[in-house]
């Protein structure tokens, strides 16, 4: 693993790392921020975070101004890339399937599959390299934002005890029922729809076996609101289910980095009470 | 003028707006956050935020986190581009002269006086169309990055009693003493370097009538900082003539927007004091 980039910030250090994943099978960025108490040598908790369509490890790193709340609560920022990436690997000219639109998850089809595992780089590859590099609690929490809220969402509950706390940003709660999932685990999973279900977060609260409390921030004036998002159908899953959920409507907001920024700071005090506890 | 982007922020909202320039001759951007106090109703200062080589309107409002503690002060943000724009236009395949390098002064020189009138745009036609168009309590203050920051020393020190606050991160300090502001100076202004002590800092200093105080920051890992930034040619001018200045070095800080975005809130402090007073 080298480090490409860094910069000091808010009294820590933001870097961005390059190693050759061996789960993706191409070389890897990821944007690490390491807090003011992990430069005086404490180990820290690690929280994940997941970018959108479209983005990369610079995303959040430059806009959602996350950094001063995990200076402050002393938490080593992770944010890695939403795909690999590559010439010679396979590609969508749409904005919203193949690089740029991993939808953590991992491909079982042609031509995907040999390269796109985006879980088992989020959960597996990433952690073990983190906790190879620095020096982490063991404690881990993960957050995203619209495709990578659903990658929140859904890896937490599919890997029950791994993530001591979980929020999301405008996620795609049901991503079996939305144009931008269907599109995706048509092409990454085939059209078996019991597959989908296994990376939908509506459909596995009803069998989720351990209550992690959700945290969904979600802008009213988002214009994937109706058409991808639909909270509103993980309100009634959870319910249903009994599962813990806080949402949060926010009138105004829309689908920007704008909303992130502004309610970043109560998202990183919610991964700070559960995973500096 | 016509707004061409809104986004709610923490509480308030940023928006982008195009207008026709009168003094540039072509249509100029400009960022515009407006605090919640400005949403509902009342007269706000204004602050100006002018930004360094090739940015555009986009860098400060996207990057800088500024948006929380205007929202806290009750100030509006203006942010202009760097530079008029355009197919038509003279420009520079460089990045530090023409277009994205307008060093917010008033061109002499062919082909460049027609349009690269930055000066009167910052200093006259900005803050009328405000006016015009928000409610201001008339206070405003200035303040920018590099290139943005020679320009907020500068116009301040050209305009006294026209800016109540003033400061500058990573300024240009002595433009006519390094090769940015050599090369610009003898494009614009020409070679006649009488004309290019009017637009630097540090020669201003000598004679300002008004002891505004400086507040500048600057990064000790600047890469910029002995060939371009020397801010110990602003400590030296200011001791000489008795101009008060807060430099603050700051170790292990570069010439990044991680630098910007981690002192931004005590900037926007020192300006509520003056702009709210």
């Amino acid at each position: 693993m080298e480090r490409i980039e860094q910069h000091a910030s808010f009294g820590g250090r933001q870097e961005v790392w390059q190693h050759a994943s061996a789960t993706l099978g191409v070389p890897m960025k990821l944007g690490v921020y390491l807090p003011p108490a992990a430069l005086a040598g404490q180990a820290c908790p690690v929280l994940y975070w997941l970018s959108g369509l479209t983005c990369t490890e610079q995303n959040f790193i430059t806009k959602a101004g996350a950094q001063q709340y995990a200076a402050q609560h002393g938490i080593i920022l992770v944010a890695p890339d939403t795909s690999p990436r590559g010439e010679g690997l396979a590609n969508d000219a749409a904005y919203d399937l193949g690089q740029g639109a991993g939808f953590y998850l991992n491909a079982t089809q042609s031509p995907w599959a040999a390269h796109f595992r985006m879980e088992d780089y989020v959960v597996e590859e990433l952690p073990a390299l983190v906790a190879a590099h620095f020096q982490t609690t063991g404690r881990q929490g993960i957050f995203g934002h619209s495709m990578g809220g659903h990658g929140a969402l859904t890896l937490a509950l599919r890997h029950p005890g791994r993530y001591a706390s979980v929020s999301a940003f405008s996620p795609i709660v049901a991503p079996s029922e939305v144009p931008w999932g269907q599109k995706a685990f048509a092409a990454y999973l085939g059209e078996d729809r019991a597959a989908w279900r296994a990376h939908d977060a509506v459909a596995l609260i009803a069998t989720a076996t351990e209550r992690l409390p959700l945290l969904v921030e979600q802008g009213e004036a988002d214009e994937f609101l109706a058409t991808q998002l639909q909270p509103e159908r993980l309100r009634a899953a959870c319910e249903q289910a009994g599962h813990p959920l806080e949402l949060n409507l926010r009138p105004g907001y829309d689908h920007s980095y704008y909303f992130i920024a502004s309610f970043i700071g109560a998202h990183m005090a919610h991964h700070a009470r559960w995973l500096r506890s």
